[in-house]
């Protein structure tokens, strides 16, 4: 299987550049730990909340003229909808984004908002066909979330800019659920920086990934289990694409728990100031509560995303007497 | 009067670049008015959680070594406390921090935790006159949170970075408490783009600079008209030195209501994923309900600071109804 390289994230970040926010380094004052200090990746600030943009507007940008006129489509209720969406629009394509008719409204809004056809299906099992039948009917090009090498190495970038900015790095954690950021981070840290460890973070509740690396072939949990984490961006399991790369460059897995995880946002917010939905709040729970289980040094918590629901948010948030 | 030049924002942007972040400015979805695109430029990203850090190490770092022995003292129960304290630790200089003993806990904590030695003073009128006791015991150098021409050429690097970043930038919005932010930004601007408007922004409760502004000389309210308003980083006056620094270079003040402070700072949260604090959202306030009083154009809002209480922000989020 031919995995993606240096050559490919170079290029990604080139392509990706007018559209997509460089996001900085943040010092951690709050890190209790004076061997590990903490620096934060914030992809919360990009336009619409979440690193997802990176490898959507790098499939995008990829695509010839032909394509382009045929439009693209995607099946997401998540942040890869508006990426697709967001990224769509700056390129002047028609972008189809097929939902789930359960989808809170604020987010069939949002995708509207940046310029896309929303397509309601009766329920998220119809999306996968329902996406299909307009690739049949108008030869849209479907934009898979992470299984696909254009998409890895759009979320790779991040890798890049975090050995830019640092290039004494020890330590990189990353949320892990269908594997594309992770995919894409550790490619390329692995590739500049070989000595600094790229460290998986998933929910306990949704731990395929560990398991699945740890055998050494991908680990099938059923979705009912994966649906217990708060985390809902981290209920997907990798693909054969992506499970190859993380087994290639990734150093290990950790796990947190659920209290772990709304712990993470309120020290997100009160502390560094950034909203985290569960999910991009992942990794910082590994750095607050499993010090003991990662490597010392200079770390890095890639903040994924943080398109969170306000009423989670505010009961993060609630300061209990 | 000499005021700060272009040569003394860029040499403090020298100066400043090892201990502050270089914070991107972020594209916002959510403003509704096409004519007027808005960009934030998160300075509540900084390690203390607000830009005070730049006035702060451009003072502390022009210290000669003999100072740098005797230390520095400042008077602050806000975010210049922390930021003196930060930049003496990053600089190896003691820092003596005057606070009023009914201080927040956890202001108190913070500022400890960066290593400058709390001075807790019975009231809030004993500050200065504990400081200057310090100064006169130690020779210690006192670092004023805006009256001084370090202090403003510091928190002027974001008008240099803000022009860097969008050479077509039409309005900047900015905050006006003791006139050190906007003073400084609206220098940059002047020198390297004199068609953008820099627009100073106060609460209707605390808006004795625009008075002063419209009169053409300093206007005084009184401390508890000033203290009425939720934005307290906001209840300062002008000096002289700033004072001047405005009637040279700012284009207009413009006002916002309390109410719509608190909303700015859920709209920051919830679509920017930013946490405020309401001095920090109030250019934001003025973006979202105030623009048929702003220039049209591509529109930048400094969001100043994040240090807000716990309290106050689950509040401001809480999901009525």
């Amino acid at each position: 299987m031919d995995l993606v390289t240096l050559a490919d994230l170079r290029a990604a970040a080139d392509r990706i550049r007018p559209a997509v926010v460089r996001t900085p380094l943040l010092p951690c004052a709050f890190q209790r730990f004076q061997h590990s200090p903490l620096w934060l990746k914030p992809e919360n600030l990009q336009p619409i909340g979440a690193f997802k943009l990176r490898g959507a507007h790098n499939a995008l940008a990829r695509l010839d003229a032909d394509a382009r006129r045929r439009g693209v489509v995607a099946y997401s209720s998540g942040n890869h909808a508006q990426a697709v969406a967001y990224a769509a629009a700056k390129e002047g394509i028609t972008a189809h984004i097929v939902m789930p008719e359960a989808t809170p409204a604020v987010k069939i809004e949002n995708t509207r908002s940046h310029g896309a056809e929303v397509v309601l299906v009766e329920s998220a099992a119809q999306r996968e066909s329902a996406a299909y039948e307009i690739v049949a009917e108008r030869g849209a090009v479907l934009i898979p979330p992470f299984d696909h090498p254009d998409v890895i190495a759009g979320q790779g970038t991040i890798g890049l800019e975090i050995v830019e900015d640092d290039p004494h790095v020890d330590v990189v954690l990353v949320p892990v659920s269908g594997g594309g950021l992770a995919s894409g981070i550790a490619t390329a840290i692995a590739a500049l920086s070989p000595r600094t460890k790229v460290i998986g973070v998933e929910p306990e509740l949704a731990a395929d990934a560990r398991e699945g690396l740890r055998a050494g072939t991908p680990a099938d949990w059923p979705l009912e289990l994966r649906n217990r984490t708060i985390a809902d961006g981290l209920r997907s399991q990798p693909s054969e694409l992506t499970f190859a790369h993380l087994r290639a460059s990734l150093h290990d897995i950790v796990t947190v728990a659920e209290d772990e995880i709304r712990e993470a946002m309120a020290v997100l917010a009160r502390s560094a100031r950034l909203v985290a939905e569960p999910s991009g709040a992942v990794p910082v729970a590994a750095a607050l509560f499993h010090a003991a289980e990662l490597p010392p040094g200079r770390t890095v918590a890639v903040v994924s995303g943080g398109n969170v629901d306000p009423a989670l948010l505010a009961d993060v948030l609630a300061v209990r007497g």
